[in-house]
């Protein structure tokens, strides 16, 4: 079981996303939170808090965007509530279930396990920034694909947008690995690489070491330098999967990871210590310090 | 399961309520929820949203208040989430099972069934008058039941008052009926039984006759006067249990309904017709018009 918050002006502006997107993003999120457990959806709930003026279009759209994931996902929405409230808040609550075997946790790392990712980090994070830097109000009237991609006005800032609005959740590959018992430990990175694979150390109580250079960057942005280093290391909202696996889970991952999956990336690796994180590069290593989104800073 | 959304300066004034209170009561109606299928609770999330200020003693004290009622009900609270928002903002799902048969439904109703309620109705509207009454600042720290009484000045309004924070459920009452199938539609009067009643009618398509005077009126009330005719139609918030069976399983309740329960009295009777209410008394009849308590007006 899990459940996630949104807020308006704390986790998203009004006028920076359409409630269809806004509808299809709240399911997914809570749906990246059950991946990283390895568990199979099962059902979800929805409260929803609303100003009056909303309860129309803007509250139709946003059901529209919700139940297109449900089906996409064949999950039912069981029920819920709505309520008035000055700011928009969506509550999501979904409850999946594991085949067999237990779940994975953010506390199973080991030393010498490596650390895999899948799917990208710092994508969305570009996404926002370009919505932010054009400030553009007709962006909440943006709600299909075809207008977001005309919006987008090139090809790699289209994939930064639809991994903001849409992120690319890594169920599939999260139930596999469970199934398999190929993970120690697993999180879904939501508040930053660093950040997340932080809380898989403080949980395991060891260290890591991972290597700056083996993380993609993303699409259009520039090769290894301080700015998009920080966006792959702090940018949140992707939604990758990061875990962490022995070395003989590692030989059988290698032979049998299904191709449709999002390819896997073997990052660093984990060794035994105090919690903390140092970013290995050719030119030396240094330890990380968090930047990852604090709701409350 | 079932999801419902508790939103500061909608559903509550913070200077009106203690967090302790407020996060026994969050569990609480939630609870109720599932008491009105016939299902029994087997876990919970809470999601929070609260103003910084609020992160402290605030959040503890909302905090031991649900982790008690969690403790009195054997439910584990599994997750959840936390974030900074400006008004208080308590999201609450639960998740329930039956061990046999299908849950009890608004729609089940059929012409001939006896309307039957467990519980007070309009005790804690009566509760809620008193603190808007004394508007007295100091009742949100009020913490515990010593205090409350004191401050209550007397038995009766002593009742109100536990009823508005701590509304007593009939969650075995009703996961009984469910098992002796004994209800063919059930529902928890939160908005109000007249409200609540039509919710049942509408949804199995029929109408109504309800006794007004043989509602128990709240402890310290007027007998039968307008003003107590409409605190007990209209009173919302006393999570009483409200069910119809036909006159056969009447008879199997009558010999066998546990007396550790709280008492059921028949009140009315289902028939054929349009959703609608009629309130008959000794002086005639009147149709019932909706007044229960609506989150957008």
């Amino acid at each position: 079981m899990s459940a996630d918050l949104l807020i308006e002006e704390v986790h998203f502006r009004r006028d920076w996303i359409n409630p269809y997107f806004l509808g299809r993003k709240s399911l997914l999120v809570n749906l990246s939170d059950l991946a990283a457990m390895g568990a199979r959806p099962y059902a979800c709930l929805l409260s929803l808090g609303l100003p009056v003026s909303l309860l129309g279009e803007y509250f139709e759209k946003f059901i529209i965007g919700f139940l297109e994931e449900c089906d996409r996902f064949e999950i039912p929405l069981m029920g819920g509530d709505l309520s008035r409230s000055e700011k928009v808040v969506v509550s999501v609550s979904v409850v999946g279930y594991l085949a067999s075997k237990g779940p994975l946790y953010r506390s199973g790392a080991k030393g010498g396990d490596s650390i895999i990712l899948i799917g990208d980090v710092g994508v969305s994070e570009l996404g926002l920034r370009l919505i932010r830097q054009r400030s553009s109000k007709c962006m909440s009237e943006i709600a299909d694909l075809p207008s977001l991609e005309s919006w987008a006005d090139g090809p790699d800032s289209y994939r930064w947008l639809l991994a903001h609005f849409l992120p690319e959740i890594h169920l599939e590959a999260a139930m596999w690995l469970q199934e398999h018992e190929l993970a120690n430990s697993m999180i879904d990175v939501s508040d930053g690489l660093g950040c997340d694979l932080l809380h898989i150390l403080e949980e395991s109580k060891c260290s890591a070491e991972i290597r700056v250079e083996d993380i993609p960057v993303p699409p259009g942005a520039d090769r290894i330098t301080p700015a998009s280093r920080e966006l792959i290391l702090d940018g949140g909202e992707d939604y990758a999967l990061l875990f962490t696996c022995s070395q003989e889970q590692l030989e059988r991952l290698k032979q049998s990871y299904p191709p449709a999956f999002s390819p896997y990336r073997v990052i660093g690796r984990i060794v035994s210590g105090e919690a903390e994180l140092r970013l290995v590069s050719d030119s030396g290593s240094e330890v990380y310090h968090r930047k990852g989104f604090d709701h409350f800073s």
